[in-house]
């Protein structure tokens, strides 16, 4: 059995990360600038010679569109795709739909880091029924209960079994999986892959439309720890853009 | 249990409809147009209230492409999709990216429209490891044998028994289906459904990014013979221009 290797796309720019606005679960269109990240983000694929044989993603239409432009790119729109909302990003509780600098104008540096970087402190939840809450939408009907807030723990205990029951199989029959996801789906699965501690993660940022490639021996575990990203130098520039969010 | 919803999507279209050139297996774009036509289609399904549970699409590019486009513009992005090859159009062997004026004033009326219409006429077939055949093709490595032409009555052998097999199923649980797929795969499903003739399916044209809909019973025969297009005006008007195709 031949070896697996694992693609990770973080979806292009957002409308509201141009805006710079609290995400999580709400499901906001690319901007033209996302979709052109995607578009080279295929370019990418092709240039190194990197074909997924199959599509994971969330039920996000950022994710989702990012993969359907990349993969049309690289002549694979018509591989197998998997969606599944335990690959959607963090829910960012009653912060999602909030402006990030406005909100560490008000809640001060400390706070705003512990919201975005702590590994198992979650923000306020959000009211159900509330503008930019999901307990109503119909996508997540068949879940027992709808996050009303999530911290990064929460996603990994939701992702890294999904992970080991689904995508892992496909890794082991020597596949090449594409996971099309977000900031802080990814940042859990690096965590998982790498073995990275719950302090160490904070530090880490994955930047949008940039590939990471690693390739997985028979335990799944990399051989190439930390990834390749397929753009080397867009990753340090993006990486640097996504620690910076909260300026101005 | 009750019964299901099956509505069939022929893709926007394509650059090939538009230099009007038999298309087959050729894996060629949507024009902008054709897009037009899918966001049309999506707000169509909106008007309706008919929002698909499941995709089915073929391996073609313009039909996961029409669907991607409907379905965003519905929100219905993220409902599971299945692609399978027994959904593609049907293969036009020989034909395949020849004029279809030229061809018709080639080989005159008769033969033309055999090839068009008739049942269990196919064209002469593509050579292998010409430029228009698939039978190199990495999507279709996994068939025993690559089609090199196809007849209508090929399509509704390698469809039906597919269409049994998942289609039905989530039918009969009482789903509503989306089937994006081909003027000639979509004529071979419909003639099963509505048990047309042999003979009497030659003179039934399908519109592009025109949902038909179909409410079945639980046998899956339709409530509504014919299907319902939820543009029956721009249905009117389409399958004439279909059905004119061949003069330039």
């Amino acid at each position: 059995m031949s070896n697996g290797t694992l693609i990770l796309m973080r979806h292009g720019e957002s409308t509201w990360n141009a805006s710079n606005q609290f995400t999580g679960w709400v499901d906001v269109d690319l901007t033209d600038k996302g979709k052109a990240e995607a578009v080279r983000a295929g370019e990418l694929l092709v240039e190194h010679h990197l074909l997924p044989d199959v599509l994971y993603t969330s039920l996000l239409r950022r994710a989702i569109t990012t993969a359907e432009i990349a993969l049309d790119r690289a002549d694979r729109h018509w591989i197998p795709v998997v969606r599944h909302w335990k690959l959607n990003e963090r829910h960012y509780g009653a912060l999602q739909g909030l402006n990030k600098a406005e909100t560490k104008e008000k809640f001060g540096d400390e706070q705003f880091m512990l919201w975005r970087r702590s590994y198992d402190v979650p923000p306020p939840a959000i009211e159900k029924g509330a503008e930019y809450s999901q307990d109503a939408d119909v996508r997540y009907a068949d879940l027992p209960e709808v996050p009303l807030t999530e911290c990064l723990k929460d996603v990994v205990d939701r992702l890294i079994p999904y992970f080991e029951e689904t995508i892992a199989a496909d890794l082991r029959a020597g596949k090449t999986v594409l996971v099309a996801a977000h900031g802080n789906s990814l940042r859990a699965l690096v965590k998982y892959l790498d073995g990275i501690s719950d302090d160490d993660i904070a530090g880490l940022n994955i930047p949008t439309g940039n590939p990471l490639r690693y390739d997985l021996d028979e335990n799944l575990k990399p051989l190439n720890p930390g990834g390749t990203y397929l753009d080397p130098d867009a990753a340090a520039a993006g990486a640097a853009a996504v620690a910076a969010q909260g300026s101005k």
